[in-house]
């Protein structure tokens, strides 16, 4: 088996390494041959093509990892140099306007749900996938025996190939990755202008607000990439947030105290539900607790859990508004892991709240 | 100086302590006979009062600490009871409908921006307004004298007074605060029937769905009375919110990259400043890593910190879909203090990544 990978960043580079690992020989081509030489140092590659055909030519299969904005073109290019018997595919995070672009029997759409939070071959692990799910999005027109081949190396990397049709892929990601995006986005710039009009310094109000936008203004270039590639999808979830909103300013302006409680309610269930199937299938408790702001504090409260193997799913540390003391938020799954952990943190000295 | 304060949970307690530790004698009064013996035991109350009246009588000052809906009948209550040269004021954190329901000229609004993550007088401290903000909104009415003792008073608990209208109060928290919880419990109910609607799991897209709707569906009871205190400052700020969504989905529409980067651009400076200046006055750096999912890394990476004296501002952590991984993103305040922090990370062996 020879895999060719287009671009070795982070997922590039993971393919590879995680290729290698399961036998297959890997080579690699990009735009910049430093990058390539650094890939193939690390082992994420075997060898370093000298153009795009040389990387295609006697390949089985071939993910192409550009920018999410370049993805049509790349596949295009990469089905011009690829074998009849050639899987395409791509890793991009959204997916219709790529399969809507190709109409090739060989391609076959893709988008590894890994790495997020890092970028560049220097992160690249050959275990990244592990598994993570791997939507593959393919077409009516897609070869069966291609996309079996797909699925099956997607398998040998670790991952769990999930087949969604793009659509549907783009209006998921779309409801619970680029909307809340969009939201920080508007949150931070509404509250800017705001405190501005007031000349005042932002209020400090504990860590809701800095939860609320950490994703605000995330690299620009990816994202806008991401934003106008699924515009569609994005811009009917922003109609039905809009909606929404004004169901929720109709109801403060009539003072309606039970239908207020009743949405708050089941946001609070909508949430425990998706984030338990998300994380463990297990039931995961929130402890609060007032801890002293200095170094080696959450140090010591992890390090008493950790040896109780007592795993935290989940922590969210803010300093309160003095920077001496800090609230700190510990989501530990399973209710006896729960209790054993709120016993450990209160022998340090510090109360436990389960709200 | 003799005190009363009305309702002995995290924050009449904490004023109880702090006024306690200044000198002052304190009163208690509340629903509970048995939290009020609580409040003695701690040290939070000299003495139980049997009635308002009782602890009114021959105070110089009272709190009102009652919930937010509660809070215009307790303080006037309060004011019925109170001698002529007793200042009355709240904690409550909205404003506007409680200044507006007192004429009073003994009564000034107060919200000391403290102890949101946990509650009751078991978590009370002497030092919970060490520092913070506490903003006072005084009236037209009001009288200068008894201002100027409030005022003095709140000094003597570690806070920092603010003098503010009670509006502006409460625009300014709808916009930080309280506007926050709306996006989230809308998010999540969103996500919630999108994803019900495919009849597909939560996708598992790292730590942004999470950190987004942190705050969703927080306690209830607690801010239904927020949101209906405070129910014409936060449907404005809805509308605006609204007005701004519209616009990014029209810039979606027209996949118009330039603005939706610049807008994205934009929102990044827009988080820095305003967190920056919330927090220490100094740039926030902000650093990346993938760490192993197991019980014992945290306390690795912010022990190694701590013996090095580098404090850490802000922690997220969220576990890949593996489970196995997690990515951890650190902030850290000073240019110095974050490339340290980033050299003793990799000592560990993880490569760290400054976005």
């Amino acid at each position: 088996m020879r895999i060719a990978v287009l671009g070795v960043g982070l997922i590039g580079g993971s393919i590879g390494l995680a290729a290698r690992a399961a036998g297959a020989e890997v080579v690699g081509f990009g735009r910049s041959s430093e990058r390539l030489e650094t890939a193939r140092e690390r082992g994420a590659i075997d060898l370093a093509a000298r153009s795009l055909e040389d990387a295609l030519r006697g390949s089985d299969a071939c993910f192409c990892c550009g920018p999410v904005g370049l993805l049509p073109a790349q596949v295009q290019a990469a089905l011009d140099a690829a074998g009849e018997a050639c899987v395409v595919s791509d890793v991009g995070s959204t997916k219709a306007h790529v399969v809507g672009a190709i109409g090739d029997e060989r391609f076959v759409g893709g988008h590894p749900v890994a790495g997020a939070e890092t970028s560049g071959v220097e992160n690249a692990r050959a275990d990244l996938f592990e598994g993570a799910a791997w939507y593959l999005t393919p077409s009516e027109r897609s070869s069966g025996v291609l996309l079996e081949r797909l699925h099956r190396l997607v398998r040998s990397f670790g991952a769990q190939p999930i087949a969604l049709d793009a659509a549907t892929h783009d209006r998921l990601l779309a409801t619970v990755s680029h909307l809340p995006h969009v939201l920080a986005n508007v949150l931070v710039a509404q509250a800017a202008r705001t405190l501005a009009q007031e000349d005042e310094p932002l209020p400090r109000v504990g860590p809701s607000f800095r939860d609320a936008t950490r994703v605000a203004g995330a690299n620009t270039d990816i994202w806008t990439d991401i934003y106008v590639a699924n515009r569609e999808a994005l811009a009917a979830e922003i109609d039905e947030t809009v909606t929404r909103l004004r169901q929720v300013a109709a109801s403060l302006r009539s003072a309606d105290a039970d239908s207020l409680s009743a949405w708050n309610d089941s946001a609070r269930e909508d949430r425990r539900r998706l984030l338990e199937a998300d994380l463990t299938g297990e039931d995961v408790a929130e402890l609060r607790l007032t801890v002293p702001n200095r170094p080696g504090i959450v140090a010591q409260v992890a390090l008493a859990l950790g040896r109780a193997d007592v795993n935290i799913v989940d922590l969210a540390l803010a300093p309160a508004s003095d920077n001496r003391s800090g609230a700190m938020t510990l989501w530990i799954a399973g209710d006896a892991q729960a209790t054993r952990a709120a016993e450990l943190i209160e022998d340090l000295g510090f109360p436990v709240q389960k709200p």
